[in-house]
């Protein structure tokens, strides 16, 4: 796909590769350095040569392919220090993509809470998120990665489909369930982008609870049984 | 606000300003050039300058306060040519995004036709338009770039505040028309992300019709009179 600038001709957004620039080191920390005897690692440039070689594997093999396994052979460590850093593959995701927290737990904690006005739940919580300055930040980085670089969005659609959607999936009793996840995922991203990226008033200065009290209803009509009316 | 790859650790999205470069330009012909006596200028040339001209003056001022005789003066040709040209603002900025349609005149024609099944009626129209390769090229490229760059947002924002949802407000008999209004416009561009960047299944590959029937009394929900049931 193209990447044309529309205000100035040129394509301000390509100078870098995930694919071939993913094994960088995270944050100038030495990765990918095997340990020599004797000579005990910093913990924290483990797991920053973990998340390191992680980048590198879910850039070249995309979220379902990626195995810890195969992390941490290429970060030249054992599987069960991954397993001890991070406790599972969706967790390292989440450090690689420097979430502000983990979109597949924030899920099973509303399902838990069962069906009763989960679309506002659901609205009230992404939004104490990123209306943090910290959560926008991170949030948007990614988002911005996702808009620009094919990599960085195959591994979001991945994750996203199979640990977040699914789970709701199995909640939906109504026809189409694939569809209607997608899109309440698909409108809470909109409204995200209008409100952080376009700041589209008076979306962008709406309260949340405004905004909850809009959008709410529309995501249970996606994601709960029941005719679309 | 920061544009951090999460994915390498760098910056990809970096490495050009339309702010400095805006006056770049258009396809390599010559623009900014006065016509000197008699040299008869290319008809193409003259179009070309506009529209560079255009594009230096909306990301330096925004839409809003961008006029033609101020694009007419940066272009050194006389603002009558301009309206020759694109007849309005609207139509130069259409020109300078490089969009498949007018947006404004999508939505005149879509309020024209009365507002019964208007959120399906919209869903289809724009789906037509973006399913069209060349047609979904050109919309990314201005979402993508709007996404990185602060002055086409502020672009997209006024123009879309001022020329297509104030004419959709003013439709709109339910309270909040504004928010409704800006919540609608969020889940079709979110609805476009999921479908055509990220390519979330079955969102990407459902035929327009699942997703009219779906998305579209989401729109009519937003945007028609009644209660947000």
């Amino acid at each position: 796909m193209t990447g044309r600038n529309p205000m100035t001709g040129g394509n301000p957004m390509t100078g870098g590769n995930p694919m071939t620039a993913a094994v960088a080191p995270d944050g100038g920390s030495p990765a990918l350095r095997r340990r020599g005897p004797g000579r005990p690692r910093d913990p924290v440039d483990t797991k920053g040569a973990i998340v390191a070689a992680a980048r590198a594997e879910f850039a070249r093999h995309g979220y379902d392919k990626t195995t810890i396994r195969g992390i941490a052979r290429s970060a030249g460590v054992d599987p069960a220090l991954v397993y001890h850093y991070f406790g599972s593959k969706q967790n390292v995701l989440v450090a690689v993509l420097d979430l502000p927290v983990n979109p597949a737990e924030v899920v099973s904690g509303l399902l838990e809470a069962g069906l009763d006005q989960i679309g506002e739940r659901l609205v009230r919580l992404l939004l104490s998120i990123w209306d943090d300055p910290d959560g926008r930040t991170r949030f948007l980085a990614v988002i911005r990665t996702a808009m620009t670089n094919d990599a960085v969005a195959d591994v979001m659609r991945e994750f996203f489909a199979r640990e977040v959607l699914a789970k709701i999936i199995k909640e939906i009793g109504a026809p189409d369930p694939e569809l209607r996840a997608s899109l309440a995922f698909s409108h809470v991203m909109g409204m995200a982008m209008a409100r952080y990226v376009l700041r589209l008033e008076p979306l962008a200065s709406a309260s949340p609870d405004e905004i909850a009290r809009l959008l709410g209803p529309t995501l249970e009509r996606y994601l709960l049984p029941g005719p679309p009316a």
